[in-house]
């Protein structure tokens, strides 16, 4: 109901002697959104860091390749100023390809695994005991040390298909895979499978980060199909004993100096205010990185882009920012942070794109209720372009350390309902992103920029 | 600006005195979601009628074969009643595969065409004439009788990517492929190619009905895949005088006799009160019409059989109506109404699925303010479910005839972003349509039944 009542103060706030600059300000909308829709570039873009560098685990070859990449491109789209920002990130490598099976009944059943990020390995040998189905902690609990020990625990609960946000139906499951293995290895279990977070019944598991704590002993974690998952969870039913194997060989090397990708345009009235536009440069090591998050940082590229080529300048700079480890370790957001405290910088927004390449729907906000009714009383420019939910909700994790200093963050907030397919599995590809939904989310980033750059906060 | 006032009242009159009615129906529509999503049956539905069953072109064995089990299949549902509708259809047939080219330079290029449905064949000759490019019909009139007599006319107006909603852009350009013939036989042209109605880039001809004029000499009519159009583009700027050969033995039989298909739940407080539910059961040849419009089928049968297993019985009688050749002669939709007619039947209201298996967004509404309002007071009820843009719009084809006896229409509007990729293409496949934004679609259209029918119009 609130967002009824937000909608008509939106409309009261927008005309309130403010009909010129409203139809300037839709005028220059409709322009970044034509050349976004009928030039835009962020699908080729994509189809290059997708296709001919690929995944970009932190630390690794490709993350590297992607760092150069980026700043290449920038300094081609003649930014004002393009440089990068060495941080050092954590470097876990997966190994060889990991391996899972049971036996039964003198059959060799092969299953779909994949170690999660941070995992330490298992050796050559593998592990090898008996498994015991949970739903959660609290079930864990209750077995109790005597049962757990030796074992290896199944992290079984899927995320719930009715949310229809699908991001709270990951909210909903995702501790099993953070928080697994130490709860685990509490009771004294072996190793962990975690039924893959994704709404999707397939023969793909989905990697993403786990933690260890310093002081319970590492176990290995691994991700599970969800096909696998409930095939094992019916085998489990029929014959609690059976045995189980996997073997990864994941590690993790000592920390690798990488950078986030920084390219700017200089505000013409307030360059002293700045406003972040980004995604993180690197990705999961199974798929290419495609929704997760090479749509954020090609869409954030694209949308500075498109004020270079329409000649539109903003009143206040505006600074892409792709950043490195997002995924297992956030380093380039935190350092990113620390260093703009050190240089007295003030950012008065940043927005993220790190949700996936759908077609957007609004924008999260995340920030004080005067200045979230400011971004509201800017729907009726844009929710002609779909974007009609734009409300307290998610910034993102990149831009997370910002809000200390001030900074309102917004999360580009795309369709949900396929994002848990793709996410973190070998599926987030670049075939997996639909070109229109793509550049829809440039063009909506471009346009928040604008009315950033044009009205502060 | 008229969505917010819109929205605004709809939050008034939704508060007027009906909370406990209000909190009953949120009830009812959180139960259809919860089972549409957790247990639903659209996507398995949609995977037999287009893997098992394939395309189903009207007159086809495919459309008799779907016929038979979408009976079968609400018969299985245990609906109160389930019949068939008998109805003549035309009877085109493709013919083996297409084949199109020009030489240059001693070289064959061979382009990627598909015969625009209803077309006349050209013969295993082929016809191979000179060609010339043209963007509309006013630049074709322009040209004039002596150039345009003899040659083959390449109409080649893309449809407008700037346009957010998909379907803008399709309405701006599709008078080329259904009257494209027609315009150019009027000036002695031997045949036309027409650029496909998509926004996609690819190989991938979309094929689609065109017309004739009695009074106008009938000529071939053929889609060309975007690429390809592009290709011969610019191969025409450097040698206008290239010559173009094709080969379409498409051929039109005389009609055929099928059926609509209807399962219904009578109404215990009206049943005499008939709200429909449909899409077409018929497809176009070259996929096999998953989201056009396998998904409008399977939808409005889930629709219903939610009622059923959830235990809810409407107020007023649902009737699922799957109507034969929407593509291709709409005789199905015309034959529901005439025969709705002649029973006296009376129809408050009838819903349309045909837009694609994507995230629905609203339904468009034909009906007088007065009625349109009613609709819109739901809009709180439906809104958390993403259903915001519930307003006059588009209702369907199929259930366009019954607008003239009193019947609402409504169209499920999904996102339109990429329907055009797979429309009336070969790609237009079961893989295409994603299991949660379809099932949404069906949970979409099962609580606008359910209001339908508890408060009448």
């Amino acid at each position: 109901m609130r967002y009824i009542f937000t909608l008509f103060f939106a409309f009261l706030l927008s005309f309130s002697g403010q009909s010129q600059s409203y139809i300037q300000d839709s005028i220059t909308i409709r322009k970044l959104y034509n050349e976004a829709l009928g030039n835009g570039r962020s699908y080729s873009l994509l189809d290059y860091l997708c296709n001919k560098i690929g995944p970009r685990l932190s630390g690794s070859t490709n993350a590297q390749i992607a760092v150069n990449w980026a700043q290449s491109q920038m300094n081609k789209y003649g930014f004002d100023r393009v440089y990068t920002q060495q941080v050092m990130v954590p470097h876990w490598t997966r190994g060889t390809k990991e391996v899972a099976s049971f036996e039964e009944k003198g059959v060799v059943n092969f299953l779909q695994i994949c170690a999660l990020g941070g995992s330490i390995g298992t050796g050559y040998e593998g592990i090898r005991s008996k498994v015991i189905e949970v739903q959660n902690f609290e079930e864990l609990r209750k077995l109790g040390v005597d049962t757990v020990r030796g074992k290896i625990i199944f992290f079984n609960r899927p995320m719930d298909p009715t949310k229809i946000n699908t991001f709270e139906a990951y909210s909903g499951a995702v501790n099993q895979r953070s928080n697994g293995a130490i709860e685990a290895a509490k009771l004294g279990a072996l190793g962990v499978i975690v039924r893959s977070m994704t709404l999707s019944i397939d023969r793909y598991p989905h990697t993403g980060a786990m933690r260890y704590d310093p002081n319970i002993n590492k176990i290995p974690a691994a991700a599970i199909s969800t096909k696998d998952a409930d095939f094992l969870s019916k085998r489990l039913k029929a014959n609690p004993n059976l045995n189980f194997h996997f073997r990864m060989m994941c590690d993790t090397l000592p920390d690798a100096k990488s950078y986030n990708v920084i390219g700017e345009v200089l505000g013409y009235e307030k360059p002293e205010e700045i406003i972040v536009v980004g995604g993180h440069l690197d990705s999961w090591d199974l798929g290419t990185g495609a929704h997760d998050d090479g749509a954020g940082c090609v869409q954030a590229m694209e949308a500075l882009r498109l004020f270079k080529v329409l000649g539109i300048r903003p009143k206040r700079t505006i600074r892409v920012v792709l950043f490195m480890n997002e995924e297992n370790g956030l380093r380039g957001g935190v350092e990113y942070a620390k260093q703009a405290k050190e240089l007295e910088q003030t950012h008065i927004a940043a927005v993220e794109s790190d949700a996936g390449g759908f077609t957007p729907r609004g924008f999260g906000i995340v920030g004080s209720p005067e200045k979230e009714a400011i971004i509201k009383s800017w729907i009726p420019l844009l929710a002609p372009y779909g974007l009609q939910d734009i409300a307290a909700g998610h910034g993102g994790a990149d831009i997370g350390p910002l809000k200390e200093q001030g900074a309102v963050l917004l999360g580009l907030s795309p369709d949900s309902q396929r994002y848990f397919d793709y996410h973190h599995a070998a599926t987030d590809k670049f075939d997996s992103v639909n070109k229109r939904e793509l550049e829809l989310g440039a063009a909506a980033l471009a346009s928040m920029l604008y009315l950033l750059s044009q009205y502060g906060l």
